[in-house]
């Protein structure tokens, strides 16, 4: 009988620290005889759990190599799972969270592939939770939403696209934001629940050892953020929730 | 020299799938001298990893028992962590996704006791995603939002609570929504951006063996959950991402 492992598994790993990936995910690393990864995947996870014999692709965007176009990165994953390999598909977070897992989920669909999705935990809740900030809390925020800041690209093809300033949850995170921030800054308070002393969190290198945080107000932030030496990748969260939890 | 393990963790256990907690929330749960417990913590977490030495603490809402108080449950938290043991505080999915995990690290704070958060896996992003639901999708939904359909309770004292109508993410996952469906229904259709036709999904028991889901459009979905028997507790989630990854 042929050994027939073709598959893909998506695999969230998790915002950074190594211990922040799935018992679930672990295992499938563990197994895989291809891992296609990304950049924001913590390193020490490959490192401790892939198999030695495993083949690992790396397709993320670090400075100075060839980045893949998300069309490349489908056809590696078809090409493997056709070579009969059991291929997992490791991505930073979770697939789910712009990601572009749903992308990769519907390439392998269309070539009738079998696929199974591990969810990770995403920087998006976990980052703001390191850092004492619940994204929701009773009596001040009941709704939190989760939007890119990233507005290259696909905008004009984008009727639907929301504008910040429409965006009316209590808690707004706010991912690849931070390039861009003094214009999120201006849009986010064009909203009538929004002030110059809505507070402001800047979260960098979340759940890594060299994690860093800067706060200040819708009022304040953009001259804090020149002064602190705020780089992206980071996440922005924006609302009362910032300082809930400080006593 | 005193032992002193005085200290609080608190653990997200995720969705209920006993394999879909961190590596580092297991390590938590195996080390505990005390584990405080909720419902829709998959109950295979604690009988496989808490030691047997570990006193287990169930402090959720199972019919017939008496149901605990938050400053109830606040309390037995800082007495166990004051007779100088390592407490372990678990709870469904993420800690602070209405998990009311913030008040307790504010009980705890105030109470000078150190502590400890440990992310967990969200059932409002990872439910939809094992239903091939994914949250955010390129030209589809460049932002989601999650809001509770609780509106019991703190309602009139939370004058800055945000109407279901008002919400303008493309995608919205509403988490304890199932029990009064029609009228968040008749609420999202008052937002120009959902019509009668905007696919919306109802998902049970996600990531455990009796997972289910029902799907239809916010015209058709009242009928479709009363003739499926759908039932709380579960997941609502609404947009085009609901068909996305349909081919
Ligand atoms: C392409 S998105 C992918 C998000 C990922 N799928 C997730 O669920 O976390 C990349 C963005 O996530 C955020 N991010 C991811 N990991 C982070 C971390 N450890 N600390 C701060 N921001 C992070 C940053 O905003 C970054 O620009
Ligand atoms: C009090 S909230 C707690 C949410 C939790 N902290 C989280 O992050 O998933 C409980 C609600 O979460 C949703 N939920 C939790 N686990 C679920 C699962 N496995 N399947 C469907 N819904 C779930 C339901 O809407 C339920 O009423």
């Amino acid at each position: 009988m042929e050994k027939n492992n073709s598959k893909v598994i998506l695999v969230g790993a998790g915002p950074g620290d190594e211990e922040l990936i799935t018992l679930k995910g672990i295992n499938a690393i563990k197994n895989a005889e291809v891992i296609v990864y990304d950049d924001l995947v913590g390193e020490n996870i490959l490192k401790n759990n892939a198999s030695k014999d495993a083949e690992l692709i790396y397709v993320g965007k670090r400075k100075g190599k060839h980045s893949h176009k998300q069309e490349e990165i489908n056809q590696i994953i078809i090409d493997k799972a056709k070579e009969n390999k059991l291929v997992v598909r490791l991505k930073g977070g979770d697939s789910f969270v712009f990601g572009r897992g749903g992308e990769e989920v519907l390439a392998i669909k269309k070539e009738g592939i079998n696929y199974e999705i591990i969810p990770g935990i995403t920087s998006s809740i976990s980052v703001p939770e390191i850092f004492d900030i619940p994204v929701t809390h009773r009596k001040v925020a009941t709704s939190f939403t989760v939007v890119t800041g990233h507005e290259a690209g696909d905008k004009s093809e984008n009727e639907k696209q929301v504008k910040l300033e429409d965006l009316n949850a209590q808690t707004i995170v706010i991912l690849m934001g931070i390039s861009n921030l003094e214009n999120h800054v201006k849009k986010l308070l064009k909203n009538p629940r929004r002030n110059e002393n809505t507070p402001i969190a800047i979260l960098m290198d979340g759940t890594r050892d060299n994690q860093r945080m800067v706060k200040g107000t819708l009022g304040t932030i953009v001259e804090i953020a020149q002064k602190s030496d705020v780089k992206a990748p980071g996440i922005i969260v924006v609302g009362d929730v910032v300082n809930v939890l400080d006593i």
